[in-house]
């Protein structure tokens, strides 16, 4: 199934680690749609190689770029403009990692160390991203820019630790950029907030299992799978939603929506 | 304990049934704290005549009032200012009711003469309310409005039914009034968003004593005691608070806030 | 500009007034992206004329039905499945009047006769037009449900009057009918809250060329052109947004998340 | 005006510059609700030497910290513990500076070391400031502890720079840490959410006097004044609202529920 959505549209698209990646299916099917892409990572995450094989799918050249660094980024975006003849229209940002909870350290007991970097890998690297992108004159006029969030930046879940402070700060971002871009530019800038997945990324969080199935049980449709999240973030690229910014939008089932579901209730029973 | 926060104050209290009712203590509390005031409740309500003990306890009279009918309520606010001495300072609203919970039609089998009632009793007559009471020149500037309400409003519960349309009605409401008030008359219109609570209101809705324990399991502080709801609508009626209004206020031992805890995805287990 | 994004689609569109209407627009680009579609209006909408110009152009039949008989509605439902030779995968709500509003009867002295038809006619109508799908066995599984609405469900616009408590209703019925077709039969149901739009409704408004005027100059992208709400509507009536449900998404050039433009500072000047 | 709301509680205040300081006034009132308090201020800060006049008031000493070191931070909980003669009930963080705002350094432009100062002063530091109270095991079951925030944290205020970025993640922080401190110490976390103010903090930003103007002409209420902020805050720290957590509070005047005003709209005319 491919609309044509793309068609003639330039982007560059982080995070694709492996075919779970929702990065991944978000460049498979942006490339489905028509558009020419370029792909970024950060070179540990290169190394292991697999990106190639996506890269060779959609025709794409890959840039490495460590996100928390200003000098990578905008050369990703010189070189993403060369390479697609053009500046880009869209832009998806799916990065994140907090070395608090990959290493255990609960929320009472952060290291402040990690904290930062925390933040400075799953946040700040979208601010970096779009600045770079801004000096390199590498964004179109009237493009799309996504980033990929969760709920935690709204409501604490146990065991998600300090990413949920990142994901704030990353939605924060997202808004603060789209009233900067957009005025001017008619740059629109949105935060899809997507169920737990299945992913890489999602398997290291301690009780994940439990939780993916918690949001399964609470969200009316279930967990959106990865790929109606590829789906959703092409909508958001695509010209369908030229006035949508500076919205975090929930890709959940109804999750976000949702009290208690019957099954929820039924399954804890009364103590 | 009674620190004097509404000395002096006049108010207007509706919904106390029994003992349980957050509005008894509301009450008893605003009593306690320094204020007089004038209870109403359904003519049917009044018949079960618990709240005869609640006017003895707190010295007030009681004027009965169809919540539905304009008459009524221009009646109890003329009857309250004259009894009180003048204005009053405060009022809450704690009226709800939907026939088609009560006689167990699902949500997608609504009876709307049933739904126009759910409506009518639990969400107009609060606009009702404050509309004869700004008809009867009954309400003194600077002065606080407070309804309860309840987080279905904004996240659907399986077994709320209407109520939750007639709840999110509710708090648009004191939106709206809030505004009207606010500009030129200084009053404040709140809703306070209250944890599920033991009382006649909400024994009668089906599974509630899941949905209670579910709420507590949610709850880092567990469910608001409705002893507590009422101290925190004193808090709204005195000059604390002055400069909140068309708020929300959840009032909920952070319910609203907390996407999972560890003991409710402990308790649900796998399936 | 087609993608074929509703091949093989059916759906119901109501509140196509004119060529002005959001619903004339959105019913013009399902049909251009494929879908077979059924208009319905008010009788009295009907008499005006323009609808047929636009069953004309789209192929379609017009059932007409008071949004506030359950029997209309249910004859609706009927039809469209003859008609298109199956239950209907989307279904668009576009209805909403207050009589309040037109007579000028301020938000402080309302005629409860006629607040009581703006929720009916604005917001009970899209439960009775879900409820009569539901009965009439025509809504197709997975399928999509959009009603238009506006930020004041969020926040008082003066002038906006009871609409903006019929619009908080309608969100609400969409919240609560999404989790119950969620769950079983995979539809989805969500609101588009949209700019203010120079159409035959909003112009209804007492000083509406001053609000649209305000709103385009605090949103960075400018108010929402209708064209592109269809757009997005069409977005949500796709299969390219099949787990979003429960949702009111604001399509307003960022509105809806600006505290305060440069421009409107500018403007306003200080006393 | 007192009413011993605080008898018997101890508190830390942070962020009291000068009188004009909501920190300070919080202070003032904690005293006189009889509450004992130790201040804390940066070095920098308590220089300037204002700060001896509110200990002398409020018979308090003052331990310097630097609220971005952990070191200090833990000393001012062991010094407070020492010196009120048991762990505190309350704390108020009222800390924020942007380099990046007081240098004019635009959002699309941002010095990221500062930006990372930013978030390190003006949210980082209440994440420290609990874990720090924490670990000097100093804060009592059942306290209070608010932070001072801005609704820039959900909207875009032109001017407000990446300050709107550090209040999303102070808000977090604050459920993160409600969360965590609620189920086993019954320790609530909150953020109240305060009206421009024209203090020594809020006259930092280019602008100002216009924001305060538009604030104020679209609040209902007019903007809340710092004086009933500390009424606000005192309130949260009393027993009135044991069971409030993780909420972010608007004590704004109706702000934030507010779309227009019809002073804004006439102010602005139409171009």
């Amino acid at each position: 199934m491919a609309y044509g959505l793309l068609k003639g549209k330039r982007g560059v698209i982080s995070g694709a680690l492996n075919e779970q990646s929702i990065a991944w299916k978000v460049a498979a099917l942006a490339h489905a749609e028509g558009a020419r892409i370029v792909l970024t990572n950060a070179p540990v995450a290169m190394r292991m190689g697999e990106i190639d094989k996506l890269a060779e799918e959609t025709g794409s050249i890959i840039i490495g770029a460590d996100a928390t660094k200003d000098e990578d980024l905008e050369n990703l975006f010189i070189g993403a403009k060369e390479n697609l003849g053009g500046p880009v229209d869209f832009v998806l940002h799916s990065i994140g990692m907090s070395p608090n909870v990959r290493k255990g350290r609960s929320y009472d007991n952060l290291n402040y160390d990690w904290y930062k970097q925390t933040l400075d890998i799953s946040a700040l690297s979208f601010h970096r991203m779009i600045q770079a992108g801004v000096k390199a004159d590498a964004l179109a006029d009237g493009g799309s820019i996504v980033a990929l969030s969760y709920i935690a930046a709204q409501r604490v879940f146990s065991g998600y630790g300090d990413m949920a402070d990142a994901k704030a700060l990353l939605e924060s971002i997202a808004r603060s950029w789209g009233y900067h871009l957009g005025t001017e530019r008619k740059i629109r800038v949105n935060t899809v907030s997507q169920s737990p997945s299945m992913t890489t990324a999602g398997s290291g969080i301690k009780g994940f299992a439990e939780l993916f199935d918690f949001a399964r049980t609470m969200s009316p449709l279930g967990n959106a799978p990865t790929e109606d999240c590829a789906r959703y973030v092409i909508s958001l690229f695509s010209d369908l939603t030229r006035y949508v910014t500076m919205q975090n939008l929930y890709h959940d089932g109804g999750f976000s929506s949702t009290g208690a579901t019957q099954e929820v209730v039924d399954r804890m029973g009364t103590e």
